[in-house]
């Protein structure tokens, strides 16, 4: 194991996904090849793909949809060259009958020929914005998964999906929450600008500081907590629809590609 | 006086000017040649002109400058043709020795050789384009000016001018609170992003229903205060300034332009 300890945030996006194709990273992807983008998993039975692609449509800011595979290929040139999807991610998730029933290193085994891929944006790309524009983000500065949160907001039905989203947390005072959301607009591939501000009991979340996810943190009086629309959401989407067999990525253990941060900018 | 009720949102900037000039409009500019961007003016002798010039750059979200005029002339080719700049606004303010001494229909009488005009970008603007977005603006669905405040928030002193910013406030939900936020970045030159949202007391304001200027508007439950720095803030820091002599549009007589709202939009 003592090859983990070589990635750092100045590895190549290649030299993480082959130091997890080898079983060498087993860990979250957070911090490693800074300024590149790392993607959301989601990986479906054909006969379901073309229901889900619908519903990333109709749903673009907790599923933005970066790339779609060929149906059975692991590959997939629009993110990543050399790429193996049943191996390059240091832990994948198994789902059967809307339950997610298996943590596990690789999915080689349960390649099936009829497999599609779907790659997501993830936040990571706009807290790296939201950092080199000078703003803290309080998680990363307290060490902390980012707190994620069920709301009540119902995601628009289609293809046989359906569900709540599920949103992420950051708290700002009032002028960086302004900058924030300039920052974030900016990206609407990795999920853009934030879908509430304020009091969380508007969006169903009852108690702040405890958080469905993730982590934590501390929000300050003069603060105003910020809610960005989460990828986690299309993982409690495939339970909340029961599908009968879905792979993702293992929360925070994401698929790093060779597309630079910096791409994803509209402006 | 019946030449008045022939202006109207179609009207041409230039009829709005001429019926100003003429003395048939003597009324606020509000609604009037709409589409078209209406213009705070400052008015000072050349010897105080360039300090205010250097307090413009370093405050430029209160005082976003669109044209500086040449000294003496009554002309500025910038934002309009035709124009009069001592005759064209339906109502002047005159400032002596930091006092807001008089309000008068014209300035011809009061011009001299050495004044200089400078038009600053007004939130009609802005305001124009929230409207077509889609979002409701309180004050004009209740008739009413826009609530304006002074606050604790201290400008960068500069060529002999300092004072303290002046915000004007719109309610929104929180959605469409950063659908403004995103819509008002995109002017700069009429205030441009929102300066503070929520607490009113992070800024100085300790009742929100008793603004310092304009008039009081509602606030729902669910609803975020937002606040832009005004327009109404380099009328106080002239005051603040205690300049000798300074002529300004009187509040809510605007100078209309031949500048089209959405050439300002910087995207």
């Amino acid at each position: 194991m003592a090859a983990t300890h070589t990635l750092n945030p100045q590895s190549t996006p290649k030299a993480v996904r082959k130091a997890a194709r080898e079983g060498l990273l087993t860990g979250p992807t957070s911090g490693l090849a800074s300024g590149y983008v790392q993607v959301n998993l989601v990986i479906l039975p054909e006969a379901e793909a073309a229901g889900f692609l619908r519903f990333c449509q109709a749903n673009p800011k907790p599923c933005p949809l970066l790339a779609v595979s060929e149906p059975g290929t692991r590959t997939c040139d629009a993110i990543a060259t050399d790429l193996d999807i049943a191996r390059d991610v240091p832990g994948y998730r198994i789902y059967r009958n809307g339950v997610a029933s298996e943590t596990v290193a690789d999915v080689a085994d349960e390649w099936r020929d009829d497999l599609v891929t779907f790659a997501l944006g993830c936040s990571f790309t706009f807290e790296h914005a939201l950092i080199q524009a000078g703003l803290r983000v309080r998680h990363i500065d307290q060490d902390r998964n980012v707190p994620m949160y069920q709301t009540s907001v119902p995601l628009t039905p289609a293809g046989g999906f359906k569900g709540n989203l599920v949103v992420s947390m950051r708290p700002f005072s009032a002028a960086d929450a302004i900058r924030a959301i300039q920052i974030t607009t900016r990206y609407p591939q990795v999920h853009g600008a934030p879908v509430h501000l304020g009091n969380p009991g508007l969006i169903g979340i009852s108690e702040l500081y405890s958080p469905d996810y993730g982590d934590s943190v501390s929000v300050a009086e003069d603060e105003i907590p910020v809610f960005w629309a989460c990828g986690v959401t299309p993982q409690q989407v495939l339970i909340d629809s029961g599908v009968s067999f879905a792979i993702t990525h293992s929360p925070g253990h994401m698929l790093v590609t060779d597309i630079p941060d910096s791409t994803l900018a509209l402006f």
